[in-house]
């Protein structure tokens, strides 16, 4: 658990703050190393990796945009501006679908599912290395 | 505990990789809300109460800049941004020590305290009401 023990003679308010306080600066450490990490060897965001990951494990490897969204936890401005961005590298692609034009979809190109394929090791690696206060790390490889 | 149960046939890598995609949903939810409810009644965003309330806990509410950024889990040029965005609201103010000139502070002004003050009961209920998926709230109460 990648809480602390309780904290004697605090409130709940203040146990479930200082709760917080630490997850916040937890967090931010993965993510800062899964930036760093990913992006000096594939010159891909943690987040950018997300959206990449998401349609990759779609259907056909497309999501509507906003499913996208909801996925990828982003707000919308921050996923057009993600989404520009990897359309602009040549890893994505904005299309309509036969079936449903009103709706916008974004595909994984070639070159985007090559980039995630190359990618997936390195954050696979950084989430075991750094992940183990926030994530689970003893159950998941006690499951191996 | 925030994280799902082990999913069965599914490799470490890609357990961990699922704990972090959950993860970074419950903590953006979670962070959203903070930002939301503490900006629609005190003006501040999840980070800025973080910043006022470690000077809050500080000694004489006073702390060297780069400590700041440290407890607060901000980058450097984040916690700029952030500083100078409160010490224009008049809610702190940037100094130095008669024992350490070369070192700039950042303490919390009258005006600091109470928005901390007024904004501290907001951001407990919204932990306590939202934060269940990724604290530990169980625990807390139980300290009761």
């Amino acid at each position: 658990m990648w809480y602390s023990a309780p904290m004697a003679g605090r409130t709940n308010d203040d146990v479930l703050a200082t709760q917080w306080h630490q997850l916040m600066g937890r967090y931010q450490h993965l993510m800062c190393e899964l930036d760093r990490e990913l992006g000096a060897a594939h010159e891909l965001t943690a987040s950018e990796f997300e959206v990449l990951q998401q349609l990759a494990q779609a259907d056909e490897c497309s999501l509507r945009m906003n499913t996208l969204g909801e996925s990828a936890h982003l707000s919308q401005s921050a996923l057009s501006r993600l989404v520009t961005r990897l359309e602009r590298d040549g890893l994505l692609a904005r299309t309509t679908c036969d079936h449903d034009r009103r709706s916008l979809f974004v595909a994984l190109t070639d070159a985007g599912r090559r980039r995630y394929a190359e990618a997936r090791p390195t954050q696979r690696r950084v989430l075991r290395e750094a992940g183990s206060d926030c994530l689970d790390t003893q159950t998941a490889s006690s499951q191996s």
